[in-house]
């Protein structure tokens, strides 16, 4: 590492107050410059949304009468952007998003506004990584900050290949019980949706989205991101956002479609 | 094709009132029984968005006095999604999202939400594409609307492999002058962006996002989304959501992380 500290940028999708956050501050305080960015509520499963049409507002943050980060009335994405953009004098050398409130494995990756705040940092060619604690009861997210610190200091030495972003989800398990770090692909998923149909006062139909993840691969497939975890192992899938299915492309040409 | 005509499911991101939706379904209807599911408002750059906080409603939408879609207060995503699990008696076909205003090029297709309509039609299992005129100004979405019936035929007779959709986009061309249907890959591109910093009228700053497209690669890589646009050819990338670079993975591997 560097003389100096490095800086790093702090983001999340459960908002500026969430418990998480917290925590990987106090993780990663002691190794750089932090600054948190982050949305000023929740912005779970927001995906890559950025905000447009809207005019985005930032505030202090302050929690115990402290400075904690800036709040923006924005997505995730939005928040790394400002921040590179328009409120760091300089240039991050890290970006770390989480510690999120539940899994970011399989098909979770696509809709997660967590990851998106990684994928940012990647597109503006900023190392980053997005982190996720894999359960929502009685959550300790302490062992998570102190692997987003241990990692942190991997990534900062060696550096990630342009383009190329780290999605970590870290099982609900004391740092004793976890049995290795897993280096996985992101695992096929689905969801069995379920559209909880109502009628409100005014007798008007409405619906609420609720469901449940089916996983397409078997148990034993131990290269996947949802079976390193159930076996108490943390997972590390390296993703990028070059979203060509390269192997697809001469079967297509064979096509030959004309205009 | 099937005797019976083919079930196509069309959606979009900029509304369920958009001209490019018209016109895509004017071009649909002659060869499928027809369903549009469309969001109420304009949900541009909303990712793979999906809403989980807040319930969705659906309402009839009548154009000229005639039954037209069902309007959702949600994303693209959620469109597609309420159709295949609430609304639809049997599963579509073909998922169409589109014509969208602007292209969906390069980096674009993360951010966009007519991507992430068709990237749900695949998580769902149903062959998908999304479609774009890649202007602004005085579009004519005439071409595009009949290419994209041409497509939609191709692929109800052909297929797509599961988890890969594709992303069209189309010149503001006539027919006669398109050179041909090109077969390429998503172009590496990021934003120069710029935050406009203003003050409003109860003296408080807020923000607005502007930014320019970077293309990363030079003009002449002619296997470029955007490079085929630049020259009035149609581009077609083959698109999946594994997310994982498996390239980086033995590399990744070779760090030996200990919990």
């Amino acid at each position: 590492m560097a003389k100096n500290k490095p800086r790093i940028l702090l983001c999340n999708d459960d908002g500026i107050n969430a418990p998480g956050l917290a925590a990987l501050y106090e993780g990663m305080k002691s190794i750089g410059d932090v600054t948190v960015v982050a949305p000023d509520a929740e912005k779970s499963a927001v995906g890559h949304a950025i905000t447009l049409s809207d005019p985005l507002r930032v505030w202090d943050f302050k929690k115990n009468g402290e400075f904690f980060g800036y709040a923006v009335n924005g997505t995730p994405a939005d928040c790394v952007k400002i921040a590179y953009w328009a409120l760091l004098d300089e240039k991050p050398d890290l970006v770390v998003s989480g510690i999120n409130l539940g899994s970011n494995t399989g098909i979770n990756a696509i809709y997660s506004g967590t990851v998106s705040a990684a994928t940012e940092g990647t597109i503006l060619g900023i190392p980053a990584f997005a982190v996720s604690l894999t359960t929502f009861e009685d959550p300790d997210f302490s062992y998570a900050a102190k692997f987003a610190r241990k990692l942190s200091e991997n990534i900062l030495e060696r550096g990630l290949p342009k383009g190329t972003l780290l999605n970590v989800n870290v099982p609900p398990a004391k740092e004793e019980e976890i049995e290795e770090i897993k280096i996985t692909r992101q695992g096929r998923s689905n969801y069995h949706e379920h559209f909880d149909k109502r009628v409100d006062p005014q007798n008007r139909v409405y619906y609420w989205l609720t469901g449940k993840k089916v996983q397409l691969e078997d148990d034993s497939d131990v290269d996947v991101d949802d079976n390193a975890i159930l076996n108490k192992r943390v997972s590390i899938t390296p993703l990028h956002y070059d979203l060509t299915n390269y192997e697809y492309l001469d079967e297509l040409k064979s096509w030959k479609i004309t205009p």
